[in-house]
């Protein structure tokens, strides 16, 4: 493989670089001139630590990559800026299968606004991405962190929960997609393999007041567990208010799995988690359900004292083992 | 190894935050306030690829993985900012290792002014680092990039070169040390394991009017060809002026190579060449020799036309192969 001309191959299949770019990939750096205040994040993706190629294509795998990391800027209420790709090819890889992943990386920066602004290629044992994102705001204070939740606070949650370990359990079980119609098992399957960074709906929530905001990544009952420890109060999860994703149910039974349990302890559902003074509620749903993509729903609430607590409709609480051996 | 509680160790380890971090690490993103231009790089160091565990210690690995990132800043002219790291750590190395990579790491932000702002830790195959790093400028004119040498421009480089090449034949053939004073072979067994990032000599000559600077991590050959190449125009070197690293002669006679190949051949010295205005190099060499760091050579000229040649002292030319092979 050789590396420039790869790279220059990779250059043409991108949008023209955004507003705040001076000097894009092919220099030592790139410059940008950003204004305001940035917020960066960088994940990795390691081939058997993340995914499988069996399980998903070059192209999906190229998106998640740059999906997850923007989860992260939509958690603070971010607007996508750029992004710096590590791409980690092992032998068996050719440059058509690089291009296919890099396809898959731009079909979502094109969705998203995101420059790629910079990269570096090298060998490695197994497919490797690493990738940086900077998203941008007019300031630091209209960016949100996880530890501003407030005694009094409502806590809302975009989405729907639970679809990415129904989606992880068809995987791994192809025999439950008997127990959902074929649609429903191709949406759930999706969902884990190429989440929706909800960018919108986090400068949605920003914008509208939230307190403190987190991803889903590891899972509702561990993403809440981070916001109430980052904020030293204590969260009430209403379990029976949970929105969960179309078909959960039914393939959590026919695994013979609980679906709350799935939907509290499954991670990678990328929704956003927030919490909102009462009085700004009506003014965040309205915001984030105008955007079409994510309803907002209102699943707990924040009071004084520290850790998590789900109520389940009987009145019972899930205990944390509940979720903790599902992470 | 628990990844929560490694990253706290890891935060305790780290310098307190730069001025332009409003968050730091432990939140979805890094929230920074940057002010005129950042200039943002992304290098990767791989296990089996860029490095041998058998050959530098983990300390060294980290602090090349930092250095070698920061050395694209330092051609930028900018000032270095902010470090984002994924770490993909393989099954045999424990916490203690992952501390002692760390601290490798940090002494060298530490050293430079960089804040590690944020980053990923998950598990790999192989170990491996993936670097971002932001460094930062008043405009983004003060930056300065591979394109802008013009015919009559004068070529300088920072420091010597070949010692990273003559380090790496001394890892590879022990033997040879025996050709040079210890202190020499350590220094230039030491040259390859942990260059040093010139950020001080890069602003320098950013301040001094440099029209194009790149930094050498392919070698000489090659990068001035990409600094002609990016700026469209000829670089002429003069191989009997170039800096020679101390030792590199003695061990490259030992090995039965050609001491200018290697230096024109060998990357990884992570010096800095750049092209001036003939009227600003007196400013510039001052500068870069105040810094007491690496003093600045004139090893050449930029005229119109293509390409780069190489001229020895006899007036012949050293043909392209003749680093090209070595790269």
């Amino acid at each position: 493989m050789g590396e420039f001309e790869l790279l220059a191959k990779v250059r043409e299949r991108l949008a023209p670089p955004g507003p705040r770019i001076r000097v894009g990939s092919g220099d030592d750096a790139a410059v940008t001139v950003p204004g305001g205040a940035t917020a960066t994040s960088v994940d990795a993706l390691v081939e058997g630590v993340h995914f499988r190629r069996d399980r998903a294509s070059l192209a999906q795998i190229g998106r998640k990559a740059l999906g997850t990391a923007l989860s992260d800027l939509a958690a603070m209420g971010a607007e996508a800026g750029e992004a710096y790709v590590v791409l980690g090819v092992p032998p068996e890889l050719g440059e058509d299968d690089c291009l296919e992943l890099v396809d898959g990386f731009a079909a979502l920066a094109a969705e998203t606004g995101t420059t790629l602004a910079g990269g570096d290629l090298t060998r490695a044992p197994v497919l490797t991405l690493a990738v940086t994102v900077v998203g941008h705001a007019g300031s630091a204070e209209e960016l949100v962190g996880r530890g501003g939740a407030k005694p009094g606070d409502v806590l809302v949650l975009t989405g729907e929960i639970g679809g990415a370990a129904a989606g992880l359990l068809l995987a791994e079980q192809p025999r439950l997609a008997e127990a959902v119609p074929a649609r429903t098992a191709e949406r759930l399957a999706l969902r884990q393999l190429v989440p929706t960074p909800r960018l919108g709906a986090g400068r949605a929530l920003a914008s509208a007041g939230a307190s403190s905001m987190i991803d889903l990544s590891d899972g509702l009952g561990g993403d809440a567990a981070h916001l109430a420890a980052a904020s030293g109060v204590a969260i009430d999860v209403d379990a029976g208010a949970l929105p969960l994703a179309d078909g959960l149910a039914a393939v959590a039974v026919a695994a013979g799995r609980d679906p709350l349990e799935l939907a509290v302890g499954g991670g990678e559902d990328y929704e956003l988690l927030a919490t909102l003074p009462p009085g700004r509620v009506d003014e965040a749903t309205a915001a984030v359900g105008a955007l079409g993509a994510a309803r907002l729903t209102q699943i707990g609430a924040v009071s004084a004292g520290e850790g998590i607590e789900i109520r389940l409709p009987g009145g019972a609480t899930l205990a944390p083992a509940g979720y903790d051996q599902l992470r």
